[in-house]
């Protein structure tokens, strides 16, 4: 059986956890000589929000007071805390005195290490993660990844399972098939991928590998809930991807991986073999130190279920005028997909948000309909906002 | 003979230069079928600069106003024009009137798609790139190149050439090794990477696909001079790669390939198959912006020649006290190794140029002594306060 399950979701963390002794599912994974136990993240902390207040920072202009920032319900990039802006924003041309840009620093100079170092001391704080694993800020997104995992873990004639629940998991399979012989062993795809599988029914390949699941589809909104699984983030803006890793799993990568793609090398070098992407790492940082001062993931996720509750409350009350097509129990706290029961009135609802400074709510293009990203940094005022808008609509519509 | 030519270097542009009749070199490289004519690229402008002056952006705080820039000699990360980072950080928190930051827009969306397409049209104009190349903006530094060029362009059988003048050079070739069967022809190392060869002198490998060269070696500072060579740039932030390749030579890639290192993925997608990073894009757009305004290359190289001449000049003319390992003819106009006869003085050096705000003036860490890399955005005056400081150090330590 499956001796590790790897969950990956784009701009999410890539994490082992080999030890599915949890709940009712013991019986599917026997502890083995590589396995270990990972009882920091059984913690079932999922998703979870962050409450922006627009406040603080002073302005930097009159001119950008009087300008309404906007509820971006996009799905990535998304929408990041104002504070972290404001920040950046404050410190962009001298970084704490050094008389430079973060953006100018030497990867290698005592300023920049502090702040990979803090980054990284603070996911640690922030996701309580054991020395036994390691923490890389790599390039490359996630895409990247669905090719680095196989060639880091396996051989090109190794088994690797794949369940797939969305196009994420898709694709993460399909690169797969390159570097070793994956199975999907449930997807979703006939069901429109509303669905997401109980552990209990997943056959597994003898001698698989590796199970791959993705933790949350961004497209079709679907999310597991009851594995211990990589927590979702605004990590900060594109171009970082974080990779969290046993340590044990890594060092027999296949002969084919491009050194860019070798775990070992990152890990060796503290993800500073080549030059990283300094900036988006920083802003990451930022975004771990704001999350720490809101009281870490417990009290994020509260905010994030009580936004999620009030958006699929309006979707659910509306007697049918508006939809959501996800099986209830494994629909996402990120993203909400829906659709108009009156679908020719999707592009008015989509234009009429937009006017009111409610953007990106446009499906993705494979889906269609409508998609609201709710991820940490949306304000609850934002979701609050939407559903007024929705109930307004729907009277105007009914 | 080879029939493309790739010249890389880490943070410059990679691109295929296949027709060298170049000067005396044309009995070396005769057209095949398979060879285009780069005459937008025989422009025989290496290296440049930009002088910035520190004005015109209204101050942000009058602290700081009174902070003082330092000079960042780093090699990269390195320093940016100031007027780039004041714009940056003027629309950091409201890009335009968007309502958001260039870290938070969809990748999809109008306002991305703008900046990424006027970063490649300016780009096209600096460089006067035919249709005949795609431009892609890619993660993954030079270093994923070093695997993505053989990948793409060659099969595992076939014999490709490179010239290693440096550090970069030889890990494009040992990254080459996984992908083909590449040939050191020509090699610097028992020189300590102080010359660069001519091209008649290179014994190219019969029927091997590429000859490629790394332009500009920023650790030991060595340069190609007489070739179409990429031209050197602060770019932007880390986490951007720009890759600028003939059209007719994707579409082949090995089927080992990872999707995010497969040239037609990116150019069919116009370098948005996935989320690209959008802040890097940005800021790099703001560079090419910027030296659109000063006059583009041919002005902007006036200005490194001036600084690069300053620079050596004061080491040629200190007696032997600094001396440059460099071949004259092959000295780098970005990057300055120098050492000083008395080699003891060297931390000293280095300790009381950085209390005089000149920073990240340590050597390579392979190579020791000093670098001073002066690309574009290094202002005249940071050179004249460099040579001020190395005479006036010289006057206390004869």
């Amino acid at each position: 059986m499956a001796s590790k399950l790897i969950s990956s979701s784009p701009n999410s963390l890539l994490l082992q956890n080999p030890n599915l002794q949890h709940r009712n599912h013991d019986l599917l994974l026997k502890p083995t000589t590589k396995m270990a136990s990972f009882p920091n993240l059984t913690n079932k902390v999922k998703a979870f929000s962050i409450k922006c207040s627009a406040t603080a920072a002073t302005p930097l202009s009159q001119s950008q007071d009087l300008e309404e920032r906007v509820f971006n319900f996009a799905a990535g990039p998304a929408t990041l805390p104002e504070k972290v802006l404001k920040k950046a924003q404050s410190e962009l041309y001298n970084w704490h005195g050094s008389g430079m840009s973060v953006m100018e620093m030497s990867h290698r100079g005592k300023e920049f290490l502090s702040i990979i170092q803090k980054a990284e001391g603070d996911l640690r704080a922030l996701l309580n993660i054991s020395e036994d694993y390691a923490v890389l800020f790599l390039q490359g997104g996630a895409t990247t990844q669905f090719a680095a995992i196989p060639l880091n873990i396996v051989k090109p004639e190794d088994s690797v399972d794949y369940v797939v629940t969305g196009s994420w998991g898709d694709k993460a399979f399909k690169e797969a098939q390159k570097y070793s012989k994956p199975k999907v062993i449930w997807s979703g795809k006939s069901e429109k991928y509303t669905k997401i599988p109980s552990f209990d029914s997943l056959e597994q390949t003898p001698d698989s590998k590796y199970l791959h699941i993705c933790a949350n589809e961004t497209i079709h909104g679907v999310e597991f809930k009851d594995y211990p699984d990589p927590k979702k983030w605004d990590l900060g803006p594109s171009g970082v991807t974080i990779v969290i890793i046993r340590k044990d799993l890594i060092g027999d990568a296949q002969g084919i991986t491009p050194v860019m793609l070798d775990y070992k090398i990152h890990a060796e070098n503290n993800s500073l073999y080549n030059t990283p992407p300094c900036f988006g790492i920083y802003m990451c940082g930022l975004v771990f130190d704001d999350l720490l001062a809101q009281g870490g993931l417990k009290e994020v996720e509260k905010k994030n279920k009580k936004k999620g509750d009030l958006l699929y409350n309006a979707i659910d009350e509306s007697k049918g005028f508006y939809r959501c097509p996800v099986d209830k129990s494994v629909r996402s706290l990120m993203n909400v997909p829906f659709t108009l029961e009156k679908s020719e009135l999707e592009a008015e609802f989509i234009k009429e948000a937009a006017k009111e400074k409610m953007i990106q709510l446009k499906g993705h293009r494979s889906v269609g309909g409508m998609r609201a990203s709710i991820y940490n940094a949306m304000p609850f005022a934002g979701v609050e906002k939407l559903v007024a808008f929705m109930k307004d609509f729907q009277a105007r519509h009914a």
